[in-house]
């Protein structure tokens, strides 16, 4: 499977890979967490993996970011205060900070490196960093989940990588609770919920956590994604006393939030539930 | 990237691939129009390639067969006559018999082979060639559909291989008048149409020669799969004087069309375009 001029990821336990073509490797680094590693590829842009596994391209990022925010952002009635936990790429970050209602938007990432390397090698999913209303913080989301005032956040985001590592905490039901407290009323929890057809089970018990943890309200969102295991990705929605199939349309000349990937077509859509998943789910 | 114990597609022009882990390869046969591999892998079950590529596997077939064949089935009012041009793995067949007001469907697959080998290696996709409504031909779609009486059919769906080689003329605009001209009053025709990632321009010209041949009405559905290019795919309906944003919904009972993947919220959301796809087929 490895040859030099191919980066391949081995999807773990799925008995499948994918592979990009690459020009040359740009950087490489261990940070104090994980390899941070940046190629230059012929047909998806720059790409970041960390420890081996994809995280970003800039040919399809826009529709894992997109995802991960406008959703939740519009099915709010008005999101002010928002926290990302994780996100150090800061493209959820950029897409947060499109919609006018937000006067702050925290980022907690664990791992200051990821995001200065960003900042290098993907300019534009940083170009919101230095936003008066964005607050970057290197620290672990665990710990501020845990630690945050009741009542403080409109939507929290947690765009993290697999559950496994550091990441497993944030799966689990006492970070739904402490996240479900630090929420306000009418809050939206979002998580990125992996692959409909690999981790089914994930998602199931992701679900079955968050309503636990005392959530009214769950919705997966379903989206492509090529670059991750199975092509197909999703994003699991929890409310705090919302009703999660509503959201609101901008007008069609509010051209504030620009996207490239969704709509409100996109939005319903999105929330629809093949039928293996929806057994699944049960 | 080649490795025995790998099965590898390089996605043509796109700097990308797709790789399953094989336990052994169990069939190989060069028929008179291509290659013929059958491999058993670890995770997706059997793999059928043509020439190289993907066609079917055991894991992810059945949203790609459900997708071409039951967004038309529910759309017109009640489908008799159905062609399929291609589909050798009958896997579109199955799904199209399993709507109880079919009285015929035809399958026009150009390599005898493919349909051989596929009965012996995907049994469960071939359950219904010998419902007494199924009929197979071996012969070349494009031909057949010159050759079709005129109001012929109520359905007619083209499951091909990539538009390069003999299958390029299916997606030919000569090829789309003949079809027109074959459908009855209301008839839907459908088309594999690629990658929403990969192939927007093919999907734009495939739109426009639809319109050009004199379908009134063109839809585009997206949908997941995971091991053909960029993990996503899509069906291109035309319709015949005929609606194609409306659609009938089983009554719940009816476990007549019993599906993985459709139903009507799937069905629903399949239709949906994003903003970059939205741009690209203007």
């Amino acid at each position: 499977m490895k040859k030099t001029d191919w980066y391949t990821e081995e999807w773990a336990g799925e008995g499948s890979a994918i592979s990009l073509k690459i020009r040359q490797k740009i950087h490489d680094e261990q940070s104090p967490y994980q390899r941070i590693e940046i190629y230059e590829t012929e047909t998806f842009g720059t790409l970041m993996t960390l420890d081996g596994l994809v995280m970003v391209t800039d040919r399809d990022n826009f529709i894992y970011h997109e995802m991960m925010s406008h959703p939740a952002m519009f099915t709010h009635a008005a999101p002010k205060r928002v926290l990302i936990i994780g996100g150090g790429d800061c493209g959820s970050l950029r897409e947060v900070l499109k919609h006018s209602t937000v006067e702050s938007a925290e980022q907690v990432e664990l791992d200051e490196r990821v995001t200065r390397v960003a900042e290098k090698f993907f300019p534009d999913l940083c170009e919101s960093n230095n936003n008066p209303r964005a607050k970057l913080h290197f620290a672990d989301g665990i710990q501020w989940a845990a630690d945050a005032k009741p009542e403080t956040y409109d939507i929290i985001i947690v765009d993290s990588t697999d559950p496994i590592g550091p990441a497993a905490g944030l799966f689990s039901e006492a970070f739904y609770k402490n996240c479900f407290k630090a929420l306000r009323p009418k809050g939206i929890f979002v998580g990125q919920s992996e692959s409909p057809l690999f981790h089914a089970k994930l998602i199931k018990s992701m679900r079955q956590a968050m309503t636990t943890a005392g959530f009214s309200e769950v919705a997966t969102l379903n989206f492509p994604q090529c670059t991750y295991p199975s092509g197909w990705w999703s994003a699991t929605l929890a409310g705090k006393g919302i009703n999660l199939s509503e959201f609101r349309t901008p007008a069609p000349k509010n051209k504030a939030v620009v996207t490239r990937y969704y709509n409100p077509g996109i939005h319903q859509a999105a929330s629809a539930t093949p039928e293996f998943l929806r057994k699944a789910l049960m």
